[in-house]
């Protein structure tokens, strides 16, 4: 049994330090993406796992597949043509000053290749579990498709599917995504839901709209994740991170799963972030590793939301972390931590 | 109409994190003073500016010629010659330990600089503003003698002047710079008085001495302002900014300004800063902008405090950040402010 | 009088040292571009030089701007808007492994920008230098044709032009690059003709198509250059760099400048290059430098190739050198030249 | 009079920043270890002193002893020659993510000297100071036996000896640990001992395992110190450093000194720290610092803790700050410090 | 078909440029060793290829494994246990300063390892190819042993062996890697022998000791050739590479290849290297490119010299290179290549 | 018995690679001095030396110490106070681009010390040696005064005295050097005598003007040695570097001695260099260096023209290399060697 997840690597262009753009000579190199940063953390906790996307047959290109790889990803079924591999720029805030990413995607590789190239036949097997983020379907509609495509193959033959919603405002309008995810949330077996994603995509109200105040909200949180079980029987499961946040860096966590009828909830953990990106794919990647390797529902969500803390203090995009690394944190005394 | 400062530039000499010098075998290099960084600042918001000053004809000098232009500072009416650029050594301090500077600025070109070799008849027009700050008379006498210069031409030609009093203990004593200072006085506009700049530069008392606790003393503060306009008339405003610091890096930041008979205060930010470094010089350029573009007063302060917080985030001299970006600070509902 | 460049400037990408894209975690970031090249290399010979481009309003964009105006180029006619600036990755090779480019310039700010977005009226004034290179009108339909509405405006109005042939075979083929580019040179008053544009830019044969040995081709270049006078009677002057080429980094260099019938040739320059980027926009803009201030054929020839030469042990796409830098290598008895 | 430290130097590699080393192609390098960094700081407080230690006569080793010979400690006493220099990977945590070490020390030239190649005659006077850490007797019989020969030369000869307990889990059991250095203790005159060092060296009782809660449980630790110099007449005075610890930077610090039968107390300093390697050795050396120069006990305590604190905000091993730096921390009015 | 090698990999600790280690303060890290390198070639050759070695299940251990994954070789073979992985130190030299290296190797994860502990039957299939270096006995009795009974498991199951004969005297001594290889020769069909290698490995005189005037004396070498057909009739085949060399970066490389009674000889390059590490190795992988993908004899000799010179432009252990850009060597009109 | 080497030390700002100053934002940061190189060349060969200077008492002026240091130089002589470090900025050069020093060393503490600071009799003793070059006296005349009172104190004291006469055009002009050095001259006793020093700095002709091609007038050289020791009849030896310089990395370098009415001459050495600076101080440090442990007159300038043909490969100034790294250039048999 492996995980297959589907969507954009990019290429990553940071300053170093928090230097701006427009100060700086150089660039750190990286890549991620939201469904490559969940096949990487699943490879590190040696769960098998495939990455399906397009980059173009450059160095550009192949250093992304190889960065994947690298952790031990299996790269076979990615597909390699096209002009360019998607870009963006990331300035990281501090403290008041808040991070600045400047997309350079368009026109991609990934979002130009067709329904037709990916041959799911070959790459999905039964017992398998596919992933995709709300991200892919925004890429282009061609992507859309593809989903699509997957989604219902999935379906035809006993391949569970896991959605984390991730709106993302730069992408797509909020029509445009609701149109879309409602119509692909039929084939989801397990819906990760955070934040902006409730409304945005699903058109489900969960809080006043304040995200620096969610874990206060929690209680209309509940109320939203068993709205998408009811407008959404299919989905079986949901799970949600929630957070207070004060500053950049200064922030209390905790995640919520509901499955079975029942709320699990995470402790709160209260951390200083290093870097703020993909949080919240090391959640869904944790999540997916507690699910595939039977953890219950409690011990699931303690995992997911210690993976997504602790990706916090990790650099770059992906969470370069043992399943040995997430249980200290998850059972270490801190005194930040409350429940 | 533009705003013109008068100053010296000089290379700063950085080591890489916080490493000592003594551990360090290299140095980040940028370029900074006080009226190049609010020249600097003036560009960022788009405002006409330009900056006089004087550097060697080497790369060094041209170096620090370079940079500000690079921001869209107006560079023509600086002068090129001389024998050296002044240098400052910079270690960043850490929580308890204090950052390090180490001035080796004497017999710079700046310093050296002869009245006769500035034609202010060339460089400003009616309507211009004109600024600098304490710093510049304390480099040498020459240069005090240049400012007096150039403030008389004000005075003749219908051009405003603005002065941040900025005293600096290492380079002239309370006594010397008093005898300068308060002559210099009387051909300012609008004043910028902060910390030790009441008592050192002009012998009134605003404190108790203890500059951690800034915030907790502003009627005293206020009191010092209203004393400034009382013993030079021709002062028809007065800012200032207050200080409750904890660490190195953790501090409330507020400003209070005072025009018109009426005192107007900013709300107070509490901030954990990246780099200390100019600061001051980047609520002067903000206040000069909120003045030349006709803000309210309390949109004046607001923005000047709100741009000087956030230089707290910005590395090396300069503050780098556009007037939307300053606008995005002042307009935050941050949770670790208060009014 | 200004010279004023109309092109495209990019974001360069290079790995550290000779590093491979698959091998590096980082990128030293700087920003060129055939005609900003030239303008950055006049404006250190301190011509007045104003350089003409689009540039998205984002810091990728502004850093391009900034860095041409780090050097002294006016920026004021830049535009400012569109979505992404173009980005080469540079991958420097050594000895016998060729330097390799990779291109993601498509969909640039400046490849969409139209015509009526360029006021040459406003830009361009009688007595001006129009410089630009056969990259610009390879870039769009869009920018050829606003190539040729500049072309024109100049025609009308006493303005000089300047055009560097500069094919690109990766950027159009050469019937392409024929139809348009002989078009245009009926504009044209000085042309700068290297290697492969002879037959890929105009269909004039002038060498046997190998590149390496263009100073043993001397006399059939030199009739190429004729023929161009020719067949464009409008065109008063031609010149071209010859080289032989022995490793990527070892090479003879040569120039030669025919007008007023006669040819001039610049002695041979033996040189082991440090980087090979922008050494025919720094033999142009060194060509302009001369003709701009008077000075003779045989010091113009002589200036511009050693001002070539002397980019190759520059990094970067920028000739950040002085006149006298140049003037230095020009009249030096180096032993590995020869005449 | 001089201090002699007697102990294993290693290269430590650190990745930049918080990378992990899965992340990193590149380390910083520097070297350290407990009696080498006691050594640097005793120099750099400019006390005369020695540091006694084994490297291999290549590069590496020569390296390691050029480094503490840098900061002005006296080299000529030690050995060149074995196989290898012990080496530790560092890679530097950040809040909940614990700073991870990997050590690579086995089989050191150090590891593998002889107690025959010290020669403590000619390297110890009446009325020198010999400083060793419970890391040397861990690191090798052979070591332990040298320790032991060198301990019974001080005995001897005036020579007063100075041990750090030390404790490390990774290098010997509680078990081994005791047996040693219970024997070693009966040479020891100043002992000092924190957090876990108690019992695994000593097999006293002194806090309930938590080392994040060291000073709520002050008066137990006490209570231990006492029971040191009961069990060790021999044993004059002991310091321990007691510590809150909230994340892995954040953390309230504390000295405590007995000595003629009274406690000294140093106020608590919270802190957030740069770099957790060597405050223990920074508090020790500062300690002999004080003892050497006759300092009164609150002094000396109030002075170690300031050198201890003050490490944590400086990078690698070595606290490279001087007397007047660290009376500076000591005579601060710090709001973060209470006693 | 796979190709399967087996040998060391260490962690190679490089100064910045040609730093020496006692002037630097941080290494550059990358992993190599002769059969990694030889895998990670054929894997950028789009080759099957595992590496069989064993790394301890550490930080530095696991991104051993990852460099190797990242350029698509197979490690899912590799064991994980053991304490260390071994290192080398390596400063680079220039021109004629040689290169330096210290290594640190003994006690190595990969040394230490058992015969038993790997599953041949489980690795190899008919019709693969085996290859090792002669390095890889050198390490230990272990491995020799390892060595030995994956020779037999090859022969017994048809699967070819390839021996690069490799000596390296800081291992082991002429007399012992005699007795070893002389008996391991019996089990290799196609033999790589270079330099030293003839007399070292197998006592057959092939040069009058001169290292640098290894072409000049091809006839020799030739001789040597033969005779290792003649005493070792299993070998098939012959490959060397002969070098003048001039400086530590100027020499002449040609590769000569005996098979089916005849010889085969490549131009002669002369280059200009970046680095030297490797070239030995990237021959040897190209080679079997060659043989696994039925080229000609005349075409493996000059693809694999192509690949050999090309890698001395490639910083790092690993040979970065496609086939294609090796096909444009081999296939490029240099002026510095003679036949 | 020691050398003691006396001079001044400033820190060396240079960009990384072959940046320009314009181009760079930082520096690498390293130490040097003509005679704080020969001292740290001759601890490199484990000579006793000592190092006399002054430096301030800040972070700038204890590195510079403490790198001497860090080679095994002794510093106690070396006072500490004033107000700045000399510095000087450089660019390195490449092939026809000439490396570009800014000195930056006016107003040093060094410069501004004064004759009675140092107390020479408590540094010198008989049978020591005192080495300085001409750059000493150059600085200032306080520096001037000190070096001839050190002069006088060698001649009562039996201390030899070796002047290298090290000519600096940009310290001083020759008729100011010819005064003050043909003064001095009568104290020396071996004279290092190179290039321009003849004529510059003692008004004996030498050779024509060409400092390229210097090897092909070695006849003319040997004839101003031969002046030298007429003129002052105190030089009991002279020894002279001479090269053909190609380009700024290629040359031809051999060292000529004179000594007992014989001259020795060693081979030319042709390299490529790394990095020019310094290349004359280590040929006086090693020409010492075979002084005072015995060479015969071949041998000890074979030493040091191979010592110094050798820190031509070494980065920065010192050149740090052990006597085992030259007797390997020495005895090499590199084909680019002649006699």
């Amino acid at each position: 049994m492996k995980v297959v997840t589907f969507g954009e690597i990019m290429l990553r262009l940071k300053t170093p330090e928090n230097l701006r753009i427009m100060q700086s000579d150089g660039f750190e190199a990286s890549y991620g993406g939201a469904e490559a940063n969940v096949a990487v953390s699943l490879a590190m906790y040696e769960d098998q796992c495939a990455f399906v996307s397009k980059v173009p047959n450059n160095p550009v290109g192949m250093s992304a597949l190889s960065e994947v790889r690298h952790y031990g990803v299996n790269t076979e079924y990615m597909l390699r043509g096209g002009d360019r591999l998607g870009i963006y720029f990331f300035e990281k805030g501090s403290d008041i000053r808040s991070t600045n990413v400047v997309y350079d995607r368009a026109f991609s590789a990934f979002s130009l290749s067709q329904p037709s190239e990916y041959h799911w036949e070959n790459i999905l097997e039964p017992g398998d579990v596919f992933y995709f983020s709300g991200v892919t379907p925004a890429v282009s509609k061609y992507v859309e498709d593809t989903v699509r495509s997957a989604l219902k193959y999935c379906k035809e033959n006993d391949i569970q599917v896991i959605c984390d919603l991730n709106y993302r405002g730069k992408m797509w309008s909020k029509e445009q995504a609701q149109v879309v995810m409602r119509d692909l949330m039929q084939y989801v077996d397990v819906c990760i839901a955070n934040d902006e994603d409730f409304e945005a995509t699903l058109g489900i109200h969960a809080f006043d709209g304040n995200l620096s105040t969610g874990i206060d909200q929690i209680d209309t949180y509940k109320e939203g994740m068993l709205e998408i079980t009811r407008q959404f029987p299919n989905v079986k499961s949901v799970t949600s991170v929630l957070r207070n946040m004060h500053t950049v860096e200064e922030g209390d966590w905790m995640g919520i799963y509901y499955v079975d009828g029942k709320f699990y909830q995470s402790p709160i953990h209260r951390v200083h972030s290093l870097e703020a990106v993909g949080a919240g794919d090391a959640y869904g990647a944790a999540f997916v590793h507690g699910l595939i390797n039977g953890f219950e529902p409690q011990k699931t969500v303690d995992f997911a939301i210690s993976a997504s803390v602790l990706k916090l203090m990790i650099q770059h995009d992906f969470n370069v972390v043992t399943q040995e690394d997430v249980f200290k944190i998850m059972n270490s005394k801190n005194t930040n931590l409350s429940r």
